[in-house]
């Protein structure tokens, strides 16, 4: 297979590139990034292992947007912003695969993507054949699609607790109250002050608390593909010392916990990259490097306690669109994916 | 005034050393430690400022504890775990004012202390005459009494924004739900694999989420003095990369939450070590090696979202402990506790 | 005292700010840069104490620079680039001691300043005028002054230990190999990808190692006054994952390392902000947040190995300027400067 | 292939289990450790990917020492402390191949081993027979090696750079400092108060500088195999807020750098774990998670500065450890070792 990143100077491109250096199914990784057309790979990111470079599976330069896209890959992996996603992908579309981790083809309701991101759908011819690819949910549908839509970090280790209790039929008594935090990758690459190492480390906040977060749009639109919740979701992000990572803790207003974690074992025991902790409280340095989630949880008199982890970079962004890259070609769906992590 | 520290080998009694060896109203700082008599401060905590032994402020070598309680001090604070603080300070109940940061002295309600810590009061001659030290409420009943049982850290930067919403008769009308982050030194100085550098950095995890903590305890007793909540409160307690700060932040259910703003801002406006942010969620190192603790929200329909965050060694440990010694004795209330604050 | 700080948007800036606002004998601290002229200054810098702009000791809006320099202050203090920091402060001089943080007074040997910096000397005609404030060695010379020249944190860190053995006479027999780790605000506070928390957490690298770094002219310079080293001076500078701290460990191959050490303590014994560990390895962590400077040593056979540790953002630089402005106005020398430090 | 980790429950043994669970020619993984026999190995280690119990490739349950050493595996490693490693591994030698992570065989020199380990050789025996794992330059030699020394994390970091200018007979022509930074994980798992997060977090030491430390010792003996320097060698290792990492920058007095750096390129062109960066410094990140070494120069006039950068875990334990069982066996010497590193 011939793959091509789009976006490769981030750190969602930065680390597709890697996963698919070593992928076995993939014979070469294009790499395209605005800003650093005409740049050697291993200039544009000196952390690359040389032998990918060496062996000729990466190709030595990145390519200028426009070059990249004329490439005539099997795949295309666009980690470029929301809005210049679309844009960029639109010649694409029907002709090769798109794997979108933009946001641009996430939501179903224009009204809802419109107050998150506050503009319309960028390609809306596009938008009723994108696939949401939150793979252990949408698996059957990924074969085929003309654009996959890879989840944000936020939503997919949010839904990934609670899917199966809206599955299950699990009700719902109150709000459900998200707490979440995120590893600071998750702003990006581009050079902010608030990002710099001398504000975030030893440091710890929180942001768009409430309803304010795009992601919470999002969230509340999966989980009320089967109908309302009928309570309110609150969603509190937090920025933490941490590269790679987050950890979800929840609560969720119930009186049928025991059922709700039995819909979890039910729903995630066939997954490979879903491991379930039981009562311990998983951390975010067990699932570090790797496209893995673990879940826990703790039942309380009228409420569940849900908590997750996953490595924001993985699972939350460039392993999980290898995932889908995967699925929807029929490989091993672990193929690429499996690592030693992190002690 | 002469001061003994009880317990001076923990982060909190190498703190309160600190500070009051810096404080313009004492003169001399007595160190007592079980495992340290004989030694050298300066050697038992390389890091203390030369000046603080070279002045004579401090008394250059460590007591034993039977030692140290035997000193004609004005005021004494014991930083020693729960259990033993009681028992050690036992002797001194009455004849001198004891500041304890343990939890031995902070329950009203025996049968909570037991739920929470497993024994029964261990000093229950003493329970009634003990004011629990958060200062900006029981400031009023400070002087004169026997014992200060300071408050734990996440009480005080739970109960802080809480309080004067449940002050001002704010409808609650669902369950709250505490999420808050602390800093390791939290878990004190004893050598604990899960503490280590190589397992706590970039590394976040929950723990006892729920109603388990023994903090969740004390908060639920202090919130409903004057009367039951009428909902349940979770608290979600998270260990994540600090060494020192707490951040917390809350979803309060209620259709009052322009009314709880102003409550906020009318209780806390003159207190010296009350900041308000507004909307603007405070970061923990705002606060961090200083006694601040800073407030913010945002209003959801039928929410209140509540932030706050605090150095939980200096207002949540040594720092509230001077400030109540300052009330306590008729100080300055910010005498030694000003300081320039991290950037 | 009426005080004026130029470039209070960076690290230097933003602490100047903090230390002068608690300063006894400063009465009103006026903050300008170029970037945030009319910007609140508790916009421009969120954590900044409450207190400082309530009592109306910083005045509350950021000027531009034109506007601060108009100011009558009796002192300013610049903590803008090099080359910029002259031209601004330039109008000033004679008129107004100016504290300048820059490299821009700092060289007494033009060549070596164009070798460093790439260009002349910004301001020749106060070149001679200016005093290196290394308070420490230049004490004397420091009253009047038009200019002090604050030296850079590379080489207070690393003149601090050389220069008792250069004004001792001791025999140096070969090269002097320094090697630094520095912390990440030493980069400053523009957005920089390599500055980026996510680039620098959990990293550690060194930079222009040998002879290239503009610090190695600079120490090598002061060092040289008495005339020629006779050997060559190595110095390997590295980023480590600190926010703020210096840790400098270097060789001095010498027959005379116990004189070297009699030579250091009889220097530094008066010295309020120097601190001797002996043999025992000074640890960042034990000067984060204070002016001091701690220095430590081991003897081996035809060697001296020298250890020191300072916070590169106080003692090297904000702390130093407050320290300079203490002495050129008599004041008490540790005047605002000193905090309880880090546990 | 049937292996056998004694000490699995520290930071080395914790990595060995999980490079080899995922390398292609081991079928069974047993682990022993003295302090956990009979714990299941995925509480032992919660962060233990579940995949590797759930295939039955790492046996479930820990085993006491003394069971584990007698399963009939194909080859030994052993993570258990200097002392006790050869103790524990004596009735093996001979039977089965050892690798041995410990300093127990690393010595030629037994004066010289008793100089920094205080005993004399723990197994005199077979110390004979033991080859010095460095793969790259003793790979002839470890085919049939009764055991192997893996080297120290240090050793091996300093002398793949100094090596090449050895071999090829460069000049030297003063005292070689050697500048060292360490991860945390190097100083163990046991709980000390000196390695816990509150202590290391931002917060950088020397510690044991000159010619204190013990592989000092191992260092110069693996130089001076072809006579003696003739000039000393000084290394100054510091402990710096990294879980795992190492970087060395080293100055190596000669008139012969161009020379050198040929030599340097010439002997690791082939090499599959060796990285050349030129004359760009190497970061620590560039290797984490990945058993590369990555060297970089800097030549100055009768000096070369030779930078090197690895993961202490991976190429300065258990990463290399693998290498050598796969040059042990015949296998593919990259066999379980390439994955995609840190961003």
């Amino acid at each position: 297979m011939k793959v091509t990143v789009l976006g490769s100077n981030g750190y969602g491109g930065m680390l597709l590139l890697r996963i698919l250096a070593g992928h076995p199914d993939v014979k070469t990784v294009i790499a395209g990034a605005r800003s650093q057309a005409g740049v050697p790979v291993d200039q544009a990111d000196p952390g690359l292992p040389h032998r990918y470079v060496a062996s000729g599976k990466i190709l030595p330069t990145v390519l200028a947007l426009e070059d990249a896209i004329e490439e005539s890959s099997d795949v295309v992996f666009s980690a470029l912003p929301h809005g210049a996603s679309a844009e960029v992908c639109a010649p694409l579309l029907g002709r090769v695969p798109v794997i979108d981790l933009s946001a641009d083809f996430r939501f179903i309701d224009q009204d809802r993507f419109r107050g998150a991101y506050g503009s319309d759908w960028p390609a809306p011819k596009h938008q009723g054949s994108a696939v949401y690819g939150l793979v252990e949910w949408y698996r059957h549908a990924l074969p085929g699609a003309t654009v996959i839509a890879n989840p944000g970090c936020y939503p997919t280790a949010s839904l990934m607790p609670l899917l199966p209790l809206v599955d299950a039929g699990i009700t719902i008594n109150g709000p459900i109250v998200i707490n979440a935090l995120s590893g600071v990758t998750g702003a990006g690459r581009s050079p902010k002050v608030n990002t710099l190492y001398g504000e975030r480390t030893e440091n710890a906040v929180a942001y768009s608390p409430g309803m304010q977060h795009r992601h919470h749009a999002e969230i509340v639109e999966r989980l009320e593909m089967g109908g309302s919740l009928g309570h309110p979701l609150f969603f509190n992000p937090h920025l933490v010392p941490l590269k790679q990572g987050m950890a979800i803790t929840m609560v969720v207003p119930t009186a049928e916990s025991t059922r709700a974690v039995e819909a979890l074992k039910d729903r995630y025991n066939p997954e490979p990259f879903v491991e379930l902790t039981g009562t311990r409280p998983p951390e975010t340095r067990e699932i570090r490097g790797t496209n893995s989630i673990r879940i826990g949880w703790r039942e309380e008199e009228n409420a569940l306690v849900l908590m997750s982890v996953m490595d924001n970079l993985w699972k939350g962004a460039s392993g999980q669109a290898v995932q889908n890259m995967n699925v929807l070609f029929g490989l091993d769906e672990t193929a690429g994916l499996l690592h030693p992590g992190e002690l």
